[in-house]
């Protein structure tokens, strides 16, 4: 199999890792993100819902992966890891009320001698559970264990031109996706039916790339629900009068980048006429702020100040990093467009701005995926940004799937 | 929003869940596994990526949800909970370096005179990582911690009728779904079309049922990569000669049926000809061994014998308990089908029964989702079991979207 990225890229990643572990002092990295796991290794499959990590250590060159019988091969077929280095363990450790892989990965850890040192580990990681951690400790007492949360991540957080080249097929992606979602939206349409044709075209990819699955679901909140940005579609029909917020992310070898837009079925209500001008001002006033040298906070102080002119607060943070990830999420964790985030922005940082915009009864999102350049930004995607409105009688013929 | 089950349903299930709690000596019950969350509440959003609880108080009558402030709408919309047990956490705690949502909820507790109290924790679950288990541990020093890992899970082992309603509308759509993919595929028909198709009809659903979103993608590896069953779809087309694997789940209201099928591209290999029988042998021996009374570790040893037969053998389990979920996975962790597993069948206990085989460079899966009955047990789904033979160049033009 190909390696999505060239083996230098793979091994320039590590030594920056190797770097920052120098720096907190840790001698061994236990990573667990599979977001982490990839962007080191290459490894590639939806195995992490069994234990599994990458062992980095310090002194030694090569990754080791290890992880479940039968996906040791996968792990052979996806990374530039030597095949000695790729561990298994046995089925039996799956799902126990008696085996924990954890009691397996520090057996191995105290047989090749690193189970006396200073080990590092994903504290706030989906994949490292409060058990895993406590069996680590009880088979490792004579380790020292560090906190190397977003260790990786801070590595990631500024991306290669081949990884931002992968986030612009992404995009393309996203615009189709969601141009063939809002096409397929009319009064009686089925949110169900919208939201099987939004993931057909994401996953189909588009321009000649086949898409990869995104770490989030296309969220689809209509009505009343718009007041809520994370309810997934159910089988009830849209109706005239509606507003519908799609928010999505095209993803291609697990890079992404999201784009959320607000619709109106018909005659937009005035909530919204009032609300969406607010909005596009505003990401516009931030887009035209970003430059290097900035930090995070400051973008949100840029938002602060033009929604304020209209009397507007916003509770929420107006964005994150974004890049590679595995569900349940595209984020990176890393730094956020919020007050107080000291992040100053670098070319080739890549962030999500989605400054939605939730009340009690509705809501707004639109939402811009840009890269830092070397002077300003520019956006991945290129899709109209005001409310679009549809003609609730639109049943489009093209839509349909036999 | 209606919910998906009467309110006496979730009565019910809370009172079983607070009678384990009695046995195991747990006061108070912190449930952030989304799947458990949704049992006991009727929760339903993609939130799960920040931290979120279920709070179980055994001498209360009601939950406590405790989340986002942004996803506090939709508790209100989606769960019978009384507003005023609907608790929301500022953003800044969220992914922030400084403030961690297990903090709040520590306070929380406290301030309702649960801090000194005995509380059970998920110790196992995706959702409650290292990090967040210390932090209570840290806000809460008077509290006796508990690992109450799968207590809810043991609840939902054995389904009521109308879940089992619900299984049986995923089943549909995970035969639809099989159907629309397999026809998709020929050679030179791309991975990701295949996948893409597959989506769109889980998600549109069958029989006027819309479907939900899965908890894994739908996985098909492909020639030498059958070898490893988690790999997920390329961009690469498919081979005359070629074995596929499809492996996917119909799913409604959350409730998953599983379903495994391998697909030769023109004439099947020697090996796929060879084990092909002597998996659906084993399957409708396991099948026609089931009833009530005997144990998973038994099913089992009728698969062992009837492959032995062959001079086979199988190194991982034979499949799990199957039904409510969220990704990354569908499977309950409780009762798995292996050596040992004693837990005793019941009725309306649900299983995948997916004994899959892989080698160096090939694999086979074949699967059946089935209830446990008063006498026997009854598949979810009616489709061919054998190996399926596809014509290379039958294109099939209805699979077309525009």
């Amino acid at each position: 199999m190909m390696l999505p990225f060239d083996i230098l890229e793979y091994h320039e990643r590590l030594e920056k890792t190797k770097k920052r572990m120098e720096e907190k002092g840790v001698e061994v990295l236990l990573i667990t993100d599979p977001a982490n796991m990839n962007y080191l290794s290459g490894y590639d499959a939806w195995s992490f819902y069994v234990h599994q990590m990458l062992v980095i250590i310090i002194d030694e060159a090569q990754p080791l992966w290890i992880g479940r019988f039968q996906d040791a091969n996968g792990a052979r077929k996806t990374t530039w890891i030597y095949d000695e280095n790729v561990i298994a363990y046995p089925d039996y450790y799956v799902h126990s009320a008696i085996y924990h892989p954890m009691d397996f990965i520090a057996e191995i850890l105290t047989q090749i001698g690193q189970g006396n040192r200073t080990i590092g580990v994903e504290m706030d990681n989906y994949y490292f559970s409060a058990k895993a951690f406590e069996q680590l400790k009880n088979n490792l007492p004579n380790a020292t264990f560090k906190n190397a949360d977003l260790l990786v991540n801070g590595v990631r957080i500024v991306k290669s031109d081949q990884e931002i080249e992968y986030m612009k097929r992404a995009a393309i992606i996203a615009e189709h996706a969601m141009e063939k979602g809002i096409e397929s939206i009319y009064a009686g349409a089925k949110e169900s039916d919208v939201a099987a044709t939004i993931y057909y075209h994401l996953v189909k990819g588009s321009n000649g790339h086949g898409g990869d699955y995104p770490s989030i679901v296309p969220l689809l909140p209509a009505g009343e629900n718009t007041c809520t940005p994370h309810l997934t579609w159910s089988e009830r029909a849209f109706m005239s009068g509606e507003a519908v917020i799609i928010e999505l992310a095209g993803c291609y070898k697990r890079y992404h980048v999201p784009l959320a837009r607000t619709v109106s079925i018909g005659t937009p209500s005035e909530e919204m006429t009032t609300l969406s001008p607010i909005v596009t001002e505003g990401i516009q006033e931030v887009l035209a702020s970003i430059k290097p040298g900035i930090t995070c906070g400051d973008i949100e102080e840029t938002w602060r100040k033009s929604i304020k002119k209209y009397g507007m607060e916003k509770e929420s943070r107006l964005g994150y990093s974004v890049g590679l990830g595995y569900p349940p999420d595209w984020g990176e964790h890393t730094a956020s467009l919020r007050k107080g985030d000291q992040t100053v922005l670098e070319p080739n940082m890549t962030f999500h701005l989605i400054p939605g915009l939730w009340f009690d009864n509705y809501g707004i999102e639109i939402s811009e995926t840009f890269r830092v350049t070397d002077t300003g930004c520019e956006r991945f995607t290129n899709y109209p940004q005001g409310l679009i409105v549809r003609d609730p009688l639109n049943i489009n013929p093209t839509d349909k799937i036999s």
